[in-house]
């Protein structure tokens, strides 16, 4: 087995058991919480940031644990892999979130593929992808920088937030968008309504790119005198 | 005492206290959230998630922390106990397991044997036992080679997410699914339906430990060539 | 300032804020949830969990951070502390547990005493407070063993699950329990119903104990062939 | 970039996301929960420490991750920031708190500026206040001594917790109080209650720095003799 086919068996499993756990959980929550949404979406936002965790602290050291074409496209830009690469790391995690969608399904014993018919539109939901997954980038650049073996818990935690702080419940990934585009259940979204929230995403990944990189910038002589 | 024993003790003690955990949450869950299931659900796998990462700590060092049948056969195969070790753990599990069982019941007041009418059988059933004990067994297998000291909060996060993404809830270890086989609380089975939970089990183990060793696969010269 | 003074003042301090934590989030926790319980004590569990993680990491290194009288004799019969350094803890530990609870309705404008009405009796309640004080010890001493550093999350899990899965909600604390008998809010025990469980919290303590030094024994020669 | 200028940016971005998350999930909260405020608390209180470890750890070693300025006043007071920095810091966190509730407000399409009407005033909430202050720079002077790598989960493990055992719903940190002035959604305060706040915050937090003092006062040599 190739280096790079190891590689991309990790970003399938994880990507795969990463897009099985916010379908399944979003299914198990509104099933249970007798319409409460806020029940639910404590269910989803829980058991993704528990199982992002474990994902990241095992496929990490073998992929990067990426899961995610805006981080994938951040790591190329700063230069952290070959476009090829990049390349196939993404068409992975689009086949294997919509795989995991499909897993989720089959666990619950429900149709297979569903297009999805939750509207999410509009600036408001657009704006909170952007905050979202520049939030994400930003945690991942400066991550790796200060406290890399933290990556995965900073990972988790930011998800838990922005699955609460942001209207469109931070999707912030778009082979998850488009994975999600497949469902009917409480993590769905129209298919019609995906490019704008991939447009957003990577609006956000760029933010954060150029905010990371001013932050990473060398000081200058003169500023080091006057501050401790 | 022989260090066999000393051992069995810890993973007496730790599995008689997981399932006092699992049960016990339960009935608590149930016994103060008003009928709303995802309220119970929560309490149960917080709680879980809470003990579990306790009892690997703390009992870890001594057995190594299995706590399941499932985890003890993967040690086996790939050779790190001697099978009459492994089937000296599964007998003390399985022990430990309906002491739990009937400890939580103690606690409650209920009557301490209860054969458990709780349906749970079919495909999706069988489907979410695997995946989930396939992704418990690699969170270990992998979490063992890159962060052993991580593996409490692994497996305590993972179990969390499971328990809400599967739609058995994820038991995961045999020797739970046959102690739950005993209580008609929340946490219960019915007896008749045991049988194929630890078969889709043991199935999920089994996979896991093929992904884990592709995975672990020396890695082709080719391959090291055009990859980073 | 005396060692011994320094200790007492960050036992002082983190029972106190102990206290006010485990009576405040109760009474806000019924205050929000219409009656719902589970919710009530998931905010209780929540917040105790993260307050004795922070005041354990903070005082830890003064004092030992034991904030509960069951410790402190555990520490005494381990050879740990001497019997007038575990006497002034103890005194210090209720005086302080009494002050949080009185904290904790001035924060809320209640009146400051008021004499539990909250029965909390019987077998299963005792066995309950019997089964949290072993685990809460044996997590102490097998984690000072094993994972010293990790004592603060430890103990902060380990409640947290005991809130959920004993009949009691664990108090596991004679300290504690005694301040309780001075609220009627949602953490109360009526001040007739607290001998019997700090009787019992002992009980857990030593049966922690027994196990502990069971797990410590040196290992039989003989034992050491046939083993790993 | 001068040294300060990059370190105003990690407080400027710090405070922004900080108070986007503590509005937001504010408003996600009420909006999904039925009316059940203890739900709303949980997802306002786990978002806010979520994103509180994300920043303090990836904004901490360019500015410290202050974000507040209360913890500002305290690191002057102990001598670790000049006072020109100190007040540049607490006139980045106004503007950037301020920024984070319009970005909140913006991401869910609310008027942008809306005069508090919320109303938190009195000797119970001012007594909240302080206490909370005080838990607040305690955990950091003490966190800073014992365990500094563990600052941003001690304080978010604190927030948490305070969020719920006072009956203020722990501010905590005058920036955020000014700022959440703005906002008629779950996490306002009128802007008339705003002083009193500050005030209690500030004296909780100069008795912090008192009792840190204290404890880090030398030991009398006579006391060593007793003592372990």
């Amino acid at each position: 087995m190739s280096r790079l086919s190891r590689r991309l068996l990790a970003e399938f499993v994880g990507t795969l058991l990463l897009l099985a756990t916010v379908v399944g959980s979003g299914v198990m929550g509104v099933k249970l919480s007798q319409g409460n949404d806020a029940l639910a979406l404590l269910a989803n936002a829980g058991a993704t940031a528990g199982a992002l965790y474990v994902l990241i602290v095992v496929f990490g050291p073998i992929s990067g644990a990426h899961f995610n074409p805006a981080v994938s496209l951040a790591m190329r830009l700063r230069g952290a892999m070959t476009t090829r690469d990049m390349l196939a790391y993404i068409a992975v995690q689009v086949v294997a979130a919509v795989a995991g969608v499909l897993l989720a399904h089959a666990m619950f014993g429900l149709v297979l593929v569903q297009p999805g018919v939750h509207a999410r539109t509009g600036a408001s939901q657009w704006l909170s992808e952007a905050v979202a997954t520049f939030g994400l980038l930003l945690t991942i650049l400066l991550g790796l920088r200060h406290r890399p073996r933290a990556i995965p818990a900073l990972v988790a935690s930011w998800i838990f937030a922005a699955y609460w702080f942001t209207a469109s419940t931070s999707f912030a990934n778009p082979a998850v968008t488009l994975a999600r585009a497949l469902t009917q259940t409480f993590a769905g979204i129209r298919p019609v309504d995906v490019p704008a929230f991939v447009l957003a995403q990577v609006a956000g990944a760029l933010a954060a790119l150029g905010v990371a990189s001013v932050l990473d910038a060398p000081v200058r002589a003169g500023g080091m005198r006057s501050d401790r």
